[in-house]
């Protein structure tokens, strides 16, 4: 048994550039399942009717007889095309896929792997970025986390708060679309309540009409680049004209997919038994054209375990993060949210909090 | 003996709004040792004479004797005046320091408390953004840092460095301006060598005319609001414009200062020990008007001790990173720095690697 991965993603696959896997030790694949982003590398190429034929024909030339495709609803449709196309074509290829976004937009599985670490690093941002608010204030800071099309990981940051006052005081999604005077009177009413506040938001809120906020695009020497979008700073800069107030604004950013400190255990644990699980089953003798995905056993303490599903049921399928999930107002999760989303990530411990003085007070406002 | 804190640092002391430390269990002192920020809550405010006159005003009325003030070279000066002006005055003030700035730029300590944490972030940001763009890459990729006016900062992310095509490949210090013309042309030799470049720079990074890429101001309801200033992400869009490529910009921000989980252990114990001696000092019987300072007493195994040296030894006073420190051709660091540094931030795994494939190759440009 020869087994290669595709150096780069697709790019490699299309090239023939492939990494030789079976000489990686078991101390060196340990060491991979720690760190971040991908030892194969990736990419986001898509794959096109011609480049699919291409691909098949590299497939047969190098005598790939079962192949493993990593990622979210995107490329287990490119996974669900590879295993249609090669079945009409007569060319004996097991597809299987394997699941992990941050987004965790995956429909079927209870959540995807990588999902539980990004949200991880979401409450932590917040709960640190709330503290240092708290004791150095600019009055509003609006700090925007990862999430392009769903608010699965501006929920996460609910799991910063310790104290009735503490960050985030609001959170908007995506699956609720908010005009920018919304949030300003939002803003203004916690301001007046507490004197600073903390918004999170995601990278892909939607304004009333559907747009996001901050998207940005720019013209550059060969032709048209998008830049990532800047969201938290154009609703800082918008709300500050509105409001009359210092706003600041935070962006993690790559880190908080990337940050090896802050992944979950019970994520790498996951990660791990679902590849683990299609290894197996592409070399077993049932269905192909499958993803791996996870069941959660049981709730309290937490236990999961993996299971198939068709390909054709998840791929494409976009999963927003459920109403019973929101609050009714839209700006914040419910206690369901919480309970779904703390035994993934592990403990949050709360910062302290001195007494509030005794004597006089600071004029709050 | 009566032990108070000002709440919110200079408006809680002008207030007189104290918090009372006394009843400060020391299993929550310890839980406050541990976290970001400040439990006492701190400001930016400027004690022009007016001030000056009023809080000693509230020293004597509240009977404060011994005054312990924490910050950087800014607050010495402050904590320096108030000595001064208590003395002049014939007001018995016992004024001391604490040193704690992230930016390292305080004389004659061998570093600040707060720097080594801040560093050790700054160098897992980098090892994490540099994976993540290893395997998924924008061409360039510009990580902004912390610092305002130094290269402390900029200069950490050194550390992150394990193979030698690893991330940051250019680094950038304030100390050393640099023509955005001069910075594309390095990003382009970067790129041609190894298809992928992630630069760090911090956020008071000077162009060759001496001002600081990106700062924005903004005008808002009231009056002029200055926006945090946005460097990386107005870099990465000129540089997009000059080189025709895909650039993305990052900034971690307040993270860098705040994130709890990278906090450095040695920082913690010397922050605490920096605390300890000024409290004993000033409650002592030497000469009044002193910061409390870290002299290194070995290399390896790193050690240190904590003397006093005079308030006016360290106040406005700006340490810049030595030349001893950066590369001749101002875009990297020495082995000197590497060797200061790495004892104060503790180890950075670094990220394992797969071989490069063996058969055929993608395209590296």
């Amino acid at each position: 048994l020869r087994v290669v991965a595709a150096a780069g993603g697709l790019p490699g696959a299309l090239s023939g550039a492939f990494l030789d896997l079976a000489g990686v030790s078991a101390a060196q694949l340990q060491a991979i399942s720690q760190a971040p982003g991908s030892a194969i590398g990736s990419s986001r190429q898509h794959l096109d009717d011609e480049a699919l034929a291409s691909l098949v024909e590299v497939m047969r030339r190098e005598e790939i007889r079962y192949l493993l495709y990593t990622g979210g609803n995107g490329s287990m449709e490119t996974a669900l095309r590879l295993h249609h196309y090669a079945t009409r074509r007569g060319y004996e290829l097991r597809v299987g896929g394997i699941p992990k976004t941050i987004d965790n937009d995956l429909a079927v599985t209870d959540h995807a792997p990588g999902y539980p670490s990004a949200a991880r690093f979401a409450a932590h941002a917040l709960r640190d970025i709330g503290e240092d608010n708290r004791s150095l204030p600019p009055p509003v800071c609006v700090v925007e986390v990862l999430g392009r099309n769903t608010g699965w990981l501006a929920a996460a940051t609910a799991l910063a708060r310790s104290h009735a006052d503490s960050a985030p005081h609001l959170i908007y999604f995506p699956e609720r679309p908010v005009a920018l005077e919304e949030i300003a009177a939002d803003v203004e009413a916690v301001y007046r309540r507490l004197g600073v506040v903390t918004v999170a938001v995601c990278e892909g809120q939607l304004n009333e009409r559907g747009r996001p906020f901050g998207a940005e695009v720019d013209r550059a020497g060969s032709g048209v680049h998008r830049l990532a979008s800047n969201l938290g700073h154009t609703l800082a800069r918008e709300l500050a004209t509105i409001l009359g107030l210092r706003v600041r604004a935070e962006k993690p950013g790559l880190l908080g997919r990337s940050c090896q400190t802050l992944a979950s255990e019970i994520d790498r644990a996951e990660s791990w038994r679902c590849g683990e699980a299609a290894a197996r089953a592409i070399l077993g003798t049932g269905e192909p054209g499958f993803m791996a995905a996870l069941r959660r056993t049981c709730h309290e303490p937490y236990a999961s375990e993996v299971f198939l599903t068709p390909l054709d049921s998840v791929a494409r399928r976009e999963r927003p993060l459920p109403s019973e999930f929101i609050a009714p107002d839209g700006k914040d999760v419910t206690d369901e949210l919480l309970a779904y989303l703390a035994p993934l990530t592990g403990g949050l411990p709360p910062h302290p909090r001195l007494e509030p003085p005794k004597r006089g007070s600071p004029d709050a406002q």
